[in-house]
């Protein structure tokens, strides 16, 4: 296992779940799109769920220019969380009930990406990594879209990753106390699609579409 | 459609899919035990993942008397978000692309629980909301496990919701453009119990087991 990158992203409880290296980050945070940012806003804590994107060493995100969130967070301390629950754990006392899951907290300052082209690369990036090629095939954004839309980033130096999989833990006194316990796996269910009754005619669904799944 | 309960509830982006009616605000609450917090701590945002549950118009949580976040958040301004994400909105523009969901964000001032009747009639509330009856099938809990326990309530006074459903929205012009538009649909998928091997020999699952879903 690697060192805790920093004091405040060293895990303490349940601490033999956590995982520092770059491999178990990446891969939690690509697994799953959907995350949630906290920030300060007029001194109050604010927490909004959010899509999110990597490459290399980076996160990104999207919104309005004119979002609170996205204008308060440029260049302010922000917290991301990217969590995947894989199960419920039952022990045999409730006390030792638990989550399988993989989760991730980054903490950093965010920035805003302001050049146009970065811009529209991160967003293609965004919508390929969803529906492989399907920005091109897209009525191409615009140039008053791409101003209203802000792009954010923030560097993963400072995270952190807790996962938890198996079996309970119960106290060894309580393996003879009569309770049923296992594990209720849960995941994502992707549902076939369902067309747009506007669509054209002649349009079909690209093959792609069938790729999209997570978790 | 009910009003918001305060200005910092009032939902400005996408405001035609705000709620604020107890029904929905509630309902959404109920159909997904998995959220996150935020809260300040040293002068910076932290988000971690919690389960919650609801009595009345109180969300409550739980986690360790020696947590960070259980400590920092006792008498002070939280934010706790639940969202659930119903589906991809594949739109005819990467623009209007969008996420079918289900949101609430509560803003409000955490309290800690100490009353010991309280707190395991809470936690029972908690086990048997997601597995009915199962609270009298265990171990029963300790005195020890309970003083190491704490208990957190947040009340639902300053809630708000959003919705989105159905079919992507488009430009009007961009209905002429040939691309495939639809919805792949998500939901939570819930697998087959898996029993510890440990399990003694006699004991059976209890049926109730095969209740647990959300989302
Ligand atoms: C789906 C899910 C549900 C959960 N439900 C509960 C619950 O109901 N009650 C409860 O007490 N806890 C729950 N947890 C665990 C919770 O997220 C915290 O890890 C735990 O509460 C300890 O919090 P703390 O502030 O004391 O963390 P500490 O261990 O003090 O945190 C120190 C540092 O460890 C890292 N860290 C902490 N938690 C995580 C995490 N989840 N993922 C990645 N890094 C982390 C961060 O860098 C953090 O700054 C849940 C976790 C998940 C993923
Ligand atoms: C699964 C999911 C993914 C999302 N992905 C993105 C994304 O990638 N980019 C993006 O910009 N937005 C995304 N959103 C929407 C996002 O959560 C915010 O609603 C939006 O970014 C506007 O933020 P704001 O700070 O400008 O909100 P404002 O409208 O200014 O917020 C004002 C008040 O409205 C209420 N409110 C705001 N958002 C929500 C919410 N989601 N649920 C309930 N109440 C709310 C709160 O009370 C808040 O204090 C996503 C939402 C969900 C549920
Ligand atoms: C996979 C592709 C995409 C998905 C799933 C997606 C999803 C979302 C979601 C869920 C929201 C929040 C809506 C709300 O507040 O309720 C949003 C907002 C927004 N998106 Fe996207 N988006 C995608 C691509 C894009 C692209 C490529 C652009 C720009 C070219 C863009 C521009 C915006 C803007 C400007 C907002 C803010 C709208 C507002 O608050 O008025 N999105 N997006
Ligand atoms: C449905 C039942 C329950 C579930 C699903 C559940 C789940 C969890 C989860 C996911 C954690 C976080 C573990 C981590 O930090 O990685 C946790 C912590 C904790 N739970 Fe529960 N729990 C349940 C019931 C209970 C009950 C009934 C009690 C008390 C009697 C309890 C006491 C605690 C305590 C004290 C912690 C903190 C442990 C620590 O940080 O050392 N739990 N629980």
């Amino acid at each position: 296992m690697s060192e805790a990158p920093s004091e405040r992203t060293r895990v303490r409880r349940y601490h033999w779940l956590a995982k520092y290296d770059t491999e178990t980050i990446h891969g939690i945070i690509d697994a799953m799109p959907f995350a949630h940012i906290a920030y300060v806003h007029e001194g109050r804590p604010v927490v909004t769920p959010i899509m999110q994107w990597r490459e290399g060493d980076t996160l990104y995100w999207h919104g309005s220019n004119a979002s609170r969130m996205m204008r308060s967070v440029d260049g302010q301390e922000v917290c991301v969380c990217i969590s995947i629950v894989d199960g419920l754990v039952l022990a045999r006392s409730a006390y030792n009930y638990n989550i399988n899951h993989r989760s991730v907290m980054v903490f950093g300052t965010a920035r805003k990406i302001t050049d146009d082209d970065e811009k529209r690369r991160q967003l293609a990036r965004f919508v390929n990594g969803l529906v492989p090629g399907q920005w091109d095939r897209l009525r191409p954004v615009t140039d008053q879209e791409l101003k209203a839309t802000a792009l954010l980033s923030l560097p993963l130096a400072e995270a952190s990753a807790k996962v938890r999989t198996g079996q309970p833990e119960d106290d060894d006194t309580d393996y003879c106390f009569p309770a049923w316990a296992g594990v209720v796996p849960v995941g994502v269910r992707v549902d076939a699609p369902v067309a747009d009754p506007r669509n054209l005619p002649d349009v079909t669904m690209p093959p792609e579409v069938l790729s999209f799944r997570y978790g």
